[in-house]
């Protein structure tokens, strides 16, 4: 447990948030345990916040032609290529326990290249890094690579959706300052 | 007008889409004349479209410290950064007609910094190209530089939010090369 | 209209200036309607003055394999990389009227690849923007790719020599903080 | 325990070692309870093991005015940004040991302005960075900065060699596809 | 000597060269004892060879603030940093003989701010690699700069203008592989 | 000759030098007529200087499928890609000599791409400037290119490990303001 701040911004109590807003953290405090502090920082702008989470939730939680922990690959893979830290360190975590991996986030994070996954996955991990590191150069080629792995095209929104999705997220994590909680680090990585 | 693809993916008919969705492009286009390809190129996920359209309005139509013109000099200032055709080109006839200023959106699309723009404008563009383009650097001294021109601390969550936002807005039209609508090119460029 | 200046550094009268620099202008006012503030800019060092025109008019003048309206294309889109304000918007115009296309500067200013081109022209800006931004790169592969669109030897040396006149003359108009004239913004925009 | 390959190139077996480095070997797994793969990896060259071991020796055992948790930090940092996955795993867990501290070594990696350290520490790294990515540009300036936060001249030859020894190192992790041992994932994050 | 290419592109024979640019050739020959390969590999287009020449002589031929030498430092930092052959190795030469000094041409061309140049010097290298490198960004404080100096806004206009003119040579040096003639190697290093 | 500082940090005399290290210096003394200076700068550390000399003999002396000449070229490239102006003047020599061309290093150092190579060994340099410059991407595709020129892959060890050992010591040198040798200059450009 810590008391540093966890964002430069107001952080509102729980008892002041509108009652939608109260009653979401409340359901993932008795889900994992704990609050992460994305849901206390983006909750000091309460519409911002609907939107956020609506956002993340048709991408993260909706059936896809990816697997949920694929779809958290994309988010730590492109989280450490602009060193998000609040992001690499929850989705690791999250990562870790719907891959059942306990290796897999940290390896994904520093260099997905030399990760534990499979061809299939490097190829969508190449796409979602060059939508969040230079998506004006997206063509037809980066398409095709994607296809002859077996993706198609709704697979390959949402790998794109998530990593945009995600370009916003870590923006918004840099741009707050917004701290990790102690509680991420260790989750996942002890297999039971 | 044009028949070239407004998007790499499927785009749904107006008929087809759910009330709400297609209630709201049909109070554009009374609006605007045109339904923008936005619109249409996002209906093609629901889901997607609501939470895309609630983040934006949460930050582009409420009041603001900035006025609505600045904050459309920050997207069309970050899109150029990240080449984003769609929202160079939508945003900047809006910044025409917002700031009723025929030139500032072509200045601004290619190198805010010649721009004709306040000082205080040329810092709040400084601090969200900073966010769209390394926000992992943000510290302290961007604050305060901003804070020396008179930004609060509401001010500058909203420049970053904005520049964050278009950060996925961006990847997102670059990924289904989002055509922007032929009668943008044109828009407020010619004073009454 | 504005009474901004057009350069960080000072702007001649025309009476001050050389003969055959002022017979130059006033041909140019006489055809276009106005003096594009580059002639006025630059004739502050008249040697200097001659031989950018007279480099300027060998490439964009001459008979050559690609047409005026590619060769303004390369001009666009180089200049678009290298955030050269007056560039982009004066030869943008120019763009708009040698293609008779109200929307391809803006287009190809931005992001070249989503343009409203043919592949050869893809091709050509693809070469253009490696001589622009990374020459020491170019190499036979290069060259081949230009060959298989059909390019000659002579073309080839066109689309490298005008990439490389507009990195020097996207530098003079940073250097000296040129200012596009506003008539430039709005020109080949309307189609009659 | 993984069977994966720990180096692209042939490791040899301790048996068919020179003495003097399957004794180094023996004594850092007697200590460790594991050999961590370095070792193996680079003793495919006796001769470059040898002056490897001595020079990281040299730096990273002895006396200095930076503590051995602090020249952990330098190789960290700087090892994120090279994206070398064996020296972030491993040197992340010898950072948290020698620190006591099981959140500090992700915290780095990712991003080292936002983690728990002084501004002294900060300091540090900013300058290790700037050796590790463009020590070209090292200059007056930047031993100024680290003088007014204490560090004396031979702190600072510290901190550039350990960036420097590192830049070596994580190439090497990168160049054999070295695979940090699954020991290291879980060392340091339980506090006893 | 050599018999490899000096150029991709068709190089003419002195003979059939039209007169003014025969004459000049012959009298770079006369003086220099040999004819420098970017005479010949230019030649191949004569109008553009003239402006060519009538700029290079108006910015490194005329009085001005700048020493003959202080402007070859110029050419050859910032062809070094756009990796241009023919530029370091001709323009080196010629810097050290400027220069009276066998050792400033490779100090230069590898790392300016190591070099034994004055502090002024550096500062105007400063600016020439600013505008060689990202000219969109030069500002008033790197003008200020440069007055802090002693330099004189005629002076900063040719410090940019002498980085711009190479910024267009070094481009067509490398778009036709052009080969440095092997006299320039050694021009210079033997002091008298 | 010049009393320029060879190091921003102190120098050693060598009559303080343990026996080991001043008995290696005076027999390259001995040897080439001269001490190169890097011998003297770090020397201030013994335990890093004999580090530092093994791993450059176990890389740059020993039996090879690499000439000591193409070692050479690695590392002149590579330092020139880092901006080391003491490794691209001292190994500039030496390569100049092991190769018996007095054109070769200024070649290399500026643009290898156009330098009077084979094949083959442009691929050696290509291999090492990727691994100077973004080793993390190093992949089977690099291995490839390698072995199709006929590099085996203990060859392919020695290319990464000598630019590897040479991001060290381009960094030692840069941040110790490492300064090459007058005699250096010269060495090699005049053949017998």
């Amino acid at each position: 447990m810590t008391d540093k701040p966890i964002s430069r911004f107001p952080v509102p109590a729980l008892a002041d948030l509108p009652d939608d807003i109260r009653t979401r953290i409340l359901a993932v405090q008795e889900k994992s345990g704990f609050v992460p502090n994305v849901f206390l920082a983006l909750a000091h702008r309460p519409a911002e916040f609907r939107a956020f989470f609506a956002y993340h939730d048709a991408l993260m939680e909706k059936e896809s032609g990816l697997s949920k922990a694929e779809r958290e690959m994309i988010v730590v893979a492109t989280s450490g290529a602009n060193e998000c830290q609040y992001c690499v360190v929850a989705h690791g975590a999250i990562l870790r326990i719907r891959a059942k991996n306990p290796l897999i986030a940290d390896q994904v994070a520093v260099n997905y290249r030399k990760a534990d996954i499979t061809p299939r996955q490097k190829a969508m991990l190449d796409f979602a890094l060059k939508v969040a590191l230079e998506a004006q150069r997206i063509g037809e080629a980066d398409f095709e690579a994607l296809r002859s792995h077996g993706f198609g095209d709704e697979d390959i929104w949402d790998i794109g959706a998530v990593a945009s999705f995600f370009a916003l997220s870590n923006r918004m994590a840099n741009l707050t300052s917004m701290r990790p909680n102690d509680e991420f680090y260790l989750l996942g990585r002890v297999q039971k």
